[in-house]
């Protein structure tokens, strides 16, 4: 059993900011499950495009109010808390913060901690020896 | 990219209910992705005990008041907003429900919505075909 709390995680390597969001990574690779748990916050007034082209992720809204849109297609969706999106398909993607959204995340294959988003967006494949 | 709202689920197949908790499940194995991915609520003034022997879970609770004990060593922890725990060696575990707990929850392997608990708490592995 591992235990922990969100702000235990402040300030460490699993706490990773950017200009537009936060996210605190409370399962990574390492812990061997096979899939990592993150809490993501977007801050409001922003706007954020994510392609995933190697990671599967469901993300769940709990708080907050927002708009996906999808870059493939053009559809767009309202955040709020109850909402999931699942992006099975590598969907490059923006999410607009209306409100700060709360964002609880999972990704398969699991996130190590060591990817950084590049230019596109787009975290690399990075694999736990 | 599939997107739902948790309130779609009420009434259907992936909102399962107990005397204790309801749990609606809003990413099964049948999309594709490697895990499950369900929001358990735990009814107020409630004890519930579970164990997969054959799953991984996180579990992070979002709202709520309530005692997490392993049942494989006696150690409790506090759940409450911001509290995760992560099943990473299959443990017997008890959840009390102080107030009504929202548990955000990801399985790997992930759950098809067929499984039920047995007479032990335990979830048997049934795959997708």
């Amino acid at each position: 059993m591992y235990v922990v709390n969100i702000e235990d995680l402040n300030g460490t390597d699993r706490d990773v900011k950017s200009e537009t969001w936060r996210s605190r990574r409370m399962v990574l690779a390492k812990e061997g499950v096979g899939f990592s748990f993150h809490e993501t916050t977007i801050y409001a007034g922003t706007t954020s495009t994510f392609h995933y082209q190697n990671h599967y992720e469901a993300v769940y809204c709990v708080a907050g109010r927002g708009t996906l849109t999808s870059e493939e297609t053009g559809e767009s969706w309202d955040l709020r808390d109850g909402t999931l999106y699942l992006l099975n398909e590598h969907d490059k993607h923006t999410v607009r913060a209306e409100e700060e959204l709360r964002l609880i995340c999972t990704f398969n294959p699991p996130v190590t901690g060591r990817e950084v988003h590049d230019e596109n967006g787009v975290y690399p494949l990075v694999t736990e020896d």
